[in-house]
C-alpha cells in the first residue's frame, strides 16, 4: 500500500504547538502517513478564507489525500464534525461551510457526520477537536478504515455563500479572496469566465481596476512589464490576480481580502 | 520496527535555516524517522516558555518519541548536554532547566550527561549544539542505539522554579504561561487544582480576573458566550485559559506571559 | 533504496499555500521522499539571500539530496530552468544566479537546462514553475530517473557577483549577508580568511566594528561575555558573526543585510 498523505489546513498559527500536537496524534496511530502543511496562517476564524485556500490546493495533492481542515469558531458547540468523500480527496472538517467550494468542485457525493467515538481521542475536549476528533479520524482513514464505519450519512452539510463575480453593466465586478506573501491580490474571477465573455461578445481584451486605479495592462508573465508596474495576470490556480512586478500590489493600492475588483472589456 | 518520531522544540524561528539543518543531519543518519515541529517560535532564550510547551505536548506524541529541545542561551559554555528517559518519551536538551516539568510528569528516572563524542558531528561548534550534538544523538537513538551508550548517569539535572498557583486569602493567584495565536491566555492553574478546591470546601464555582477586569463567566465551550465576551475555559491541556470568543483576550486586557490571574471562588 | 531527501528553499512565505502545493506534487509522484524546509522566508525576490542560505546549508543535508530553490522574479519569462549536479547534492533552480555559491563549493561540473516537458506538470503556468517544473522534476529524480534524461547540457549558467571581503588598508572590509532570528549579523568574512591573515602577518587578534561601534571582543562562545555585550564570534557555518549575548546586535546597531563590517587586526 503506498503511503497516504494527510494535508492540514488550520488557523492555529505556527507559534503555538497545536499543529505539532495534531501530527503527534496522527503518527501515533499511523506512522506511515505523509503529512503536508497547506497553511496554518488562515486568519483566525476565517472560514471563508480557508474554504478558498482548500479550493486552490486540493487538485495538487496525491489521489486519496485526507484533508483535515480545522477553522472552527464553533468548536465544542452543536456544530457537527463531518467527513466528505470526493473524487480525488477525502475531507474532514467542522460542518460550518469550510468545505463549500470543494463539495462541488471535487464532486463530493457522500458526506457523513462523524459519530463513532471509538475512533476519537478521549476524553474529547471542548476546545480542540483538531486533536481529539479530526486528527485521529484522519489517521484511522490513512490506516485503511472505511469512512462508512466512522459515522452516519448527512443530508445537507452547511454551506456558505460563495462570492461569484457579477455583471455590472458591460463590466464584471469581483473581489479579492486572498493576498499572498508578495502582495499579489487573488480575485474570485476565473480565467474561464473571462475567456467566455471575450469569446461570446467577440471582444479583444480587458483591463482590471481597483478603486480609481487601473492596471496598465493584462500580462501573461511578470517579465512583460517593468518592476513596480501594476498589471493583471492569471495566477497559477486560474484566478485573475492584480499584481505589481517585484512589488506589492496590496500595499500600492491599500487593498486586501474583500476589496472590489472591476474588469472592463474592450474591442 | 515502526518508524520513530523525533519532535523538535526550539527558539530558532522559521526565518533562519537552523531547523532545516537539524533535519538534514537527522535524516542523514536515520532517513526513516518522522520529524514533527512542536514550535520554533519559543521566545529567544525562553527556557521557561519551552519547558511549559513541552509539558503541554509530550503526552500527544507517539510512544518512545525522541524530543529534542534546543533553547540554549549557554551553548558552548560549561552547561552539559543531557538525555532523560521517561515512561513515554526520551528527552535531549541542554542542562538548563528546560526539562523541569517533564522530568516529573513523565517520570524520568534515568538522566545521562551526553559524553560519547563518537555520536556527534565534528568539529563541534561553540554556537550550534542543536546541529552538532542533539540532532545526531537523536538520530542514533532513532536508529536503535541504546541511550546508555551515549553518556554517563547524571545525578541532579538543573531545574528551574515551576510557577505554581498560590492561595491568596480564599482566592487562588496564578499567572499566564503562554499566549496562543488567538490571544487566549493559558494560565498555570489546572483543572484538577480548581476542582479539588471546589470539592474540598463545597463551593459552587469561580470567576477569574486579570487586573480589575473579571471574566463574565466560566464556560465549557466558546459558543456559550457572545463574540467578544471575556470568559474562562479549561483549555485542551487541562489548564485554565482566559479567552474572548472570536477575539483576543491578550489584546483586550493588555496581558501576556507573566501577567497575574486571580481566581475567586463563590458558593 | 534509502529514502531520498528533497530540500526546499523559497521566498513563498508560510502564509500562502504554495509550499504545501509543491509538497503535494512531489508526494504524488514519489511518496517515499523526505521533504525538508530550509526556509520559505527568503526576502521576496532575494536571489542573493537565497544563494547564501543555500551555501550555509547544503553540507548538512543527506548525500544525494535534491535541492529545489525557487526564488524566481523572472518566472514565465526567458530565464531557463536548470539542474546542477554536485559532489554531494543535486540542485534545481531558475537560471538566475541563485546557485552561484554552490556551483563552486559543491563542485557542480555538470549543469543541464531542463527541457524535457514530459517530466513537468501540464499546462505549465507562467507564474508558478515551482509547482509545474521544479517539484515534479525533483520527484522524478527522487524516483530514480537520471538527470541526463531531463534536459540538455548548459555551458554557462548565470552567476551573480559574490560579495567577498576586501582589504581596506591593513583592515578587512566585509558586509552582513544574513540576520538570524536572534539578531545575529552573519557576515561574508570566513574564519579561514581571518586565520590566514593572522598567520601570514604574525598578528595576535582582531576586532570587528560596524559604523562607529566596535565589538568589545572576539569570543569563542556566548558565555564569555555578559548579556547585552557586543562581540564577534565564528558562527556555526564558519562565518564571522557580530552578536550580542541574549540580545539583538541588529537592533543595537541598526544593522541589516548589506551593512558594512570592518575588521581591524592588532599585534
Amino acid at each position: 500500500m503506498p503511503r497516504r498523505t494527510i494535508a492540514l489546513l488550520t488557523d492555529f498559527g505556527i507559534h503555538s504547538p497545536y499543529v505539532g500536537i495534531m501530527k503527534g496524534v496522527i503518527w501515533t496511530q499511523c506512522p506511515e502517513a505523509n503529512i503536508v502543511d497547506i497553511s496554518h496562517e488562515v486568519p483566525p476564524y476565517g472560514v471563508a478564507d480557508a474554504a478558498f485556500l482548500l479550493e486552490t490546493t486540493w487538485r495538487y495533492m496525491p489521489p486519496r489525500t485526507i484533508h483535515v481542515v480545522v477553522v472552527d469558531p464553533g468548536v465544542g458547540g452543536p456544530r457537527k464534525p463531518i467527513l466528505a468523500i470526493g473524487d480525488r480527496g477525502v475531507y474532514l472538517a467542522p460542518d460550518n461551510g469550510v468545505l463549500s467550494y470543494v463539495l462541488q468542485s471535487d464532486s463530493c457525493t457522500m458526506v457523513f457526520e462523524l459519530t463513532e467515538e471509538h475512533f476519537w481521542l478521549k476524553p474529547v475536549s471542548a476546545t480542540f477537536h483538531g486533536r481529539d476528533i479530526f486528527a485521529p479520524a484522519a489517521a484511522w482513514l490513512a490506516s485503511g478504515i472505511d469512512a462508512e464505519r466512522m459515522g452516519e450519512p448527512l443530508e445537507k452539510p452547511v454551506t456558505i455563500p460563495i462570492a461569484r463575480p457579477r455583471a455590472e453593466g458591460s463590466s464584471l465586478l469581483g473581489q479579492v479572496l486572498h493576498v499572498d506573501r508578495f502582495g499579489n491580490l487573488v480575485t474570485n474571477i476565473t480565467r474561464s469566465v473571462l475567456e467566455n465573455v471575450l469569446e461570446k461578445y467577440g471582444l479583444k481584451g480587458f483591463l482590471a481596476s481597483i478603486g480609481t486605479t487601473a492596471c496598465e495592462r493584462h500580462i501573461e508573465y511578470y517579465g512583460q512589464v517593468e518592476p513596480g508596474v501594476l498589471a493583471s495576470v492569471f495566477g497559477s490556480s486560474g484566478y485573475l490576480e492584480v499584481v505589481a512586478r517585484e512589488a506589492s500590489a496590496a500595499q500600492m493600492l491599500g487593498a486586501g481580502v474583500g476589496t472590489q475588483v472591476l474588469v472592463r472589456f474592450h474591442k
